[in-house]
């Protein structure tokens, strides 16, 4: 997927929304009960209920390895139903990973060629070498730590704003068509920052919502000419309801969040 | 598994050797061909013609994930017989993992609860919060990221010297009984330098062998009074031979390493 293909749909959709995908079997509605693969069940309920308001989906990879192979499976399954069903939308596997070249590229291929995902998060602590075997895939994208939302980014990525290295060092690596960077929302403040440094590049936002950052805040701080941001919501939508009724909660959910974005595509 | 449990096996086997289980189904010998399992059963193979001279076992996961789910159960039935038939060998996931907490909690319920592993690598850059749910598990252990054997290190790990910031910070989430770090065989001669900040931390050690290392060097540069290193070994001992005389060529590969340690046991 190209940089203009995301904003296209962005501007159909007047949304820059993701969803995270993270599911959690002590979560799931007891509809549920009984499936032989309820994180798949419930991704797809929640997948076919926000489809016309997301850009991106976002599953993250920790709460399908929680549950060995068969989570794993699950994980493939609902890449698989996104890219048949909606394969205008972006699916980023959010699996924070980085390792040295030859393993990387293994990395590359579990997300690129045994399952269809359109990007991949990537820690960047290991350098150059464990980010460029995913940008050899054309069309396919490297999602960068920046900074990160949790509380403990003060640990390293804000000393001595590590986080700024990490960004102007990376960006010689690829072009804007083929890496973004993670920025958290509970720093909107410092996302403009962030947009100084790589005015071109599509940052992804978490941390709206359950951490706390607000959606008019990110995209005053951090839009650029093509949108370039893409927010992200996971417990916010895809646990609006607890109840039967959790897909329909998740559309509603979902409706607000594109709600406060509407505005910035007049 | 407790840093003297770990000790007793290094002086019983008078060895410090970890062997990198990260099998590739393009370079397996002919004799596995038309196995259903054929990545579990290669390293069973390789387990059982090692075991007497190596004190852990680290499987790294992207060649796991590379195959899918299906890949995914090989590992879960790797580290499941290493723990059945040689519970007293340590069990490292390679994993390089690091999220928020809540995430990270779900990658160790992954390695710690749903497999039997004793340790996971971790990436710093996202601070405590990325680390601390490894540490609440009794007997387990987080091997973080300090110094690694790649090029790319000087990027980022090497620049103002982060690697040692990472490692001064993180020992105070820990202790020498929980955490490990990694520090690369390809910088020997910094080895020291690591081993003054920790002087008490088992240090795991890539890079020697097929990158470049030498255990000499590691051990007279990273060694304290509970011998405190592991070095690791993957592809010069799983395919010292492709063909299928695969398992005595790893054995042999072993001890020749094992006997290269062994004077620093006198």
């Amino acid at each position: 997927m190209t940089a203009n293909q995301l904003f296209e749909q962005i501007k159909a959709k007047r949304s820059c929304l993701c969803v995270g995908l993270d599911p959690d079997l002590d979560k799931l509605p007891a509809a549920l009960d009984g499936e032989s693969n309820p994180l798949f069940i419930f991704n797809r309920e929640i997948i076919d209920a926000t489809a016309d308001v997301a850009v991106c989906y976002k599953p993250n990879t920790a709460f399908y390895e929680s549950y060995g192979a068969w989570g794993w499976q699950q994980l493939e399954m609902t890449v698989g139903y996104i890219k048949e069903q909606y394969p205008e939308i972006m699916v980023i596997a959010d699996a924070k990973r980085g390792d040295i070249g030859n393993t990387a590229g293994r990395y590359a291929k579990a997300f690129f060629d045994n399952m269809p995902c359109d990007a991949v998060t990537l820690a960047p602590y290991m350098g150059r070498d464990s980010v460029a075997p995913f940008l050899e895939y054309e069309g396919k994208w490297a999602v960068i730590l920046g900074l990160t939302s949790n509380a403990s980014a003060v640990d390293f990525e804000m000393e001595d704003e590590l986080y700024k290295k990490v960004i102007r060092k990376s960006m010689e690596w690829g072009s804007s068509d083929n890496i973004m960077y993670v920025a958290g929302a509970t720093r909107a403040e410092m996302l403009s920052g962030v947009r100084e440094i790589c005015p071109d590049h599509f940052l992804l936002v978490p941390g709206v919502g359950a951490q706390g950052g607000s959606v008019e805040e990110v995209m005053k701080n951090g839009c650029n000419s093509r949108c370039g941001v893409l927010i992200n919501s996971s417990r916010g939508i895809i646990y609006a309801s607890r109840g039967d009724d959790f897909a329909s909660a998740a559309a509603a959910a979902a409706r607000t969040l594109q709600g406060q974005m509407e505005q910035f595509f007049a």
